[in-house]
């Protein structure tokens, strides 16, 4: 039986509730820019050595809370792993983005993708899950999460990362229907994933789409957009997820937040090329916004960092349903000092904003 | 003396005056999808030495206009020419991207950076543009060009390409003064730049803003937009390029069309992620408004290029002042034949559109 939630400050803000100040947790907060991490990946031999074995991941996903006070942790692992659960054998070159051994290229390669077995293949996640949450002791809420089925299918039939990722485009604009049904098989495949993150203890979810941003408003309606609805409605009709809240970020899809917001989704993660006043003003107080610092700011000095996210911070305002995040993954050139700075002045001026 | 033009179609829309159809050229329409380009390529020896010698710029600036009925010529050249004049040392090493041998890092290199000599240094550039004009004779207006003072930037103070120019936007964090002195000294030389270009017959003219788009909305404003404002006043102010067409391009920038289109500019180059349609309404018909049919599309098939091409012009709608083109450059693996489908599908859609 998992310890009482202390710190619900993360999962109020998704609610849109009143908190004492503004939560925060920073994208890819359990990384390299952490000399703890890399002492751990080093011992695990790999990034995916690290990933699959639940004891490893749960000590990365541990130590940044263990030096900050983050309101909540994020499950280590990585958005791909559903394609490599498929057998499209997953690796990452040193240095180098995520590969792909066994690219999926044509209508036989997509018709033998299966969701993968959450108690089989993917086991190894929801022991980390339930190992983080037994580890956590309450301290603060557990988030899982996946790709989205159209990020997840950028790399599957590119084989590797990509500046345009024309192949999968190219499938999309000459064989869409061999495109749908990739996808639609991996929103049931992420959908069943994230159920069972829940179901073995995640506390909310949250679902990446990298890559949603590189399509023109019509395509991104139709390939990206869509599977994320899908997967959020088979949350909500699911006993052990339909109480938690699902956050989407879409990058670079500024363009798309009150579409997105009509997914159902509690919160949207956004990066920070969009203003959060115009953000909110968009989406009408219908879901609560979570982001969006430049993560080069981290690299600048503590005044200015503490400036810029009280910016972030002013420009939504004080009004329920801000989780403070950076707008996209942290860096691995990052002083950890700098991350202090930043949980310290946005806990700080928070409290300041709510008039406390 | 140069001939008349013969071909009006992008400098009236650009006027937004009407036209007998949607004219169309192509970003990197001198490129290496091109057979004939690249055998000039080989010919010159390297990229820059294709830049920089007038027969060659001129040989495959004209070579798209030799397959396909393109408005417009562009000036083949590069966008980092200034910095390259400015004595930092560009290179394009085989498939990589730019590089300078002498990057810009501290306050004295930026003191030592003066406005090149147009007449000197970037002659080669004020000779290409006569002889291009004069082998024109006057079949299509040439567009001469820049990189904006924020995009030289990024990569002056980078030394290459990166993901997030990081060392440059730390820059304008923690030494403001110092990227200002940069961007304003920067500004005065493209303005300069542009001025010659102008002089010597280019008949419109564009700022390349390649990474604009990854400033969040404040740091865009300060230090992207208002360097290109700048530039586009002191074109105003200039009588060798007061009549010209001015159009800025800043790629991932759809939150800004409205202040871009503020400042005086002629026309806006739009990537593929905006609808036509909501830029048009945020521009309130005071700018024109060039684009964005997404490049990887001329990877599709010849109906796929046609649909989606009807769909970009139908965004737009029976107005004047839309210049087709892509939302980004044309890529080296587009099939030259696809791009004469598309050519020739803009021009007979454009006259279905005007009722013609």
């Amino acid at each position: 039986m998992p310890d009482v939630l202390k710190n619900d400050r993360f999962l109020r803000a998704l609610r849109r509730e009143p908190t004492d100040t503004t939560p925060i947790w920073v994208m890819r907060q359990a990384g390299r820019y952490l000399p703890e991490y890399r002492a751990t990946r080093e011992r695990a031999g790999s990034f995916m050595g690290l990933a699959q074995h639940p004891e490893y991941a749960c000590e990365v996903t541990l130590q940044p809370l263990q030096r900050f006070e983050l309101d909540a942790a994020i499950l280590f692992s990585d958005i791909l792993t559903i394609p490599d659960a498929m057998g499209l054998g997953l690796s990452f070159a040193a240095g180098e983005g995520p590969q792909f051994a066994r690219p999926v290229r044509n209508a036989a390669d997509i018709a033998r993708l299966a969701v993968p077995d959450m108690d089989g293949e993917l086991r190894y996640v929801m022991d980390a899950v339930r190992l983080i949450r037994q580890e956590l002791h309450g301290r603060v809420p557990l988030i899982g999460f996946s790709g989205s089925p159209w990020t997840l299918a950028c790399y599957m039939v590119e084989g590797q990362g990509s500046k345009d990722f024309a192949t999968l485009k190219t499938m999309c604009w000459n064989e869409p229907e061999l495109a749908h049904q990739l996808l639609d098989t991996l929103a049931r495949a992420v959908a069943t994933y994230l159920i069972a993150q829940a179901a073995a203890g995640a506390q909310a979810l949250m679902v990446f789409d990298t890559w949603g941003g590189m399509l023109g408003p019509a395509p991104f309606r139709e390939f990206s957009l869509r599977y994320m609805a899908q997967i959020v409605a088979a949350l909500k009709a699911d006993p052990a997820s339909r109480e938690l809240p699902v956050i989407l970020f879409s990058k670079g899809a500024g363009a798309h937040v009150a579409a997105l917001a009509d997914t159902g989704c509690a919160g949207l993660g956004l990066d920070w090329t969009m203003d959060l006043a115009d953000a909110r003003r968009m989406v009408g107080g219908r879901v609560a916004l979570q982001g969006n610092l430049d993560p080069a700011i981290l690299r600048a000095s503590p005044e200015v960092i503490r400036r810029q996210a009280r910016v972030v911070m002013d420009s939504y305002g004080n009004h329920p349903g801000h989780v403070f995040n950076l707008g996209h993954g942290i860096t691995p050139d990052v002083a950890p000092g700098h991350v202090q700075v930043l949980v310290d002045e946005v806990h700080a001026y928070g409290r300041t904003l709510r008039g406390g």
